[in-house]
């Protein structure tokens, strides 16, 4: 897509790509936010997990499986933590579907858990709004 | 796996499922740290992202995105935060694959955005380390 910037990333010769096959990207996030941050992308422009199609999103989560395998087999990683927002309600920045991904190690001091504030309602009301 | 807690659940009648298929079960997370706080899971024990066969974490992932549509079509939700920690050393505490899915509404006051303390390294030191 034209205006989009992860598709002109895909596009490019960016020094920061870390991975490419056939149908995803994995780069370097540059906000400098926690070491290692990557961004695992479809090549296919697609908003978000709400609209991904089945195959695309198969392709971009085995990426994050091979990355994450690579991390820990080459890299001396030990986990990783994996973060995706979709919607801007989500606080998704940038409409183009993108995995955060962060490599971890034992004591390397990263929390990459979101500080929640504490549900406020029962377990039961939220069960009859969501049931599926 | 017999004393996995998640595969406990997955046998169970709990009344917290809020959806099933033939190969995942998604059902509300009782800790109540944010409203709707889903945890989708395969059926099948594996542990994590790195050790989770292609198949698998394509039928999860496949109701992550069912899930997600379902919330914004029919509970007035608009968005999704999805979160995975694969490994102890991510934070991972329960040893079964499991995708959190924080379901989101404009305004509604939640953060699902962890706060990362900045890089310690240069890009480059970090692209040299873990560049496929």
């Amino acid at each position: 897509m034209e205006d989009c910037i992860f598709c002109k990333i895909i596009s490019s010769n960016s020094i920061y790509k870390i991975y490419e096959d056939n149908w995803t990207v994995a780069f370097l996030d540059i906000a400098k936010d926690v070491d290692g941050h990557i961004l695992v992308v479809p090549k296919k422009h697609v908003k978000n997990i709400m609209d991904c199609d089945t195959d695309t999103l198969c392709k971009v989560m085995d990426a994050v499986k091979r990355i994450s395998n690579h991390l820990i087999d080459c890299c001396a990683y030990e986990g990783v933590n994996l973060l995706n927002a979709s919607g801007e309600s989500a606080g998704q920045s940038v409409p183009h579907l993108h995995i955060h991904l962060i490599p971890r190690k034992k004591k390397d001091g990263i929390d990459a858990w979101p500080t929640f504030a504490g549900a406020k309602y029962e377990l039961e009301t939220i069960l009859e709004r969501i049931k599926m």
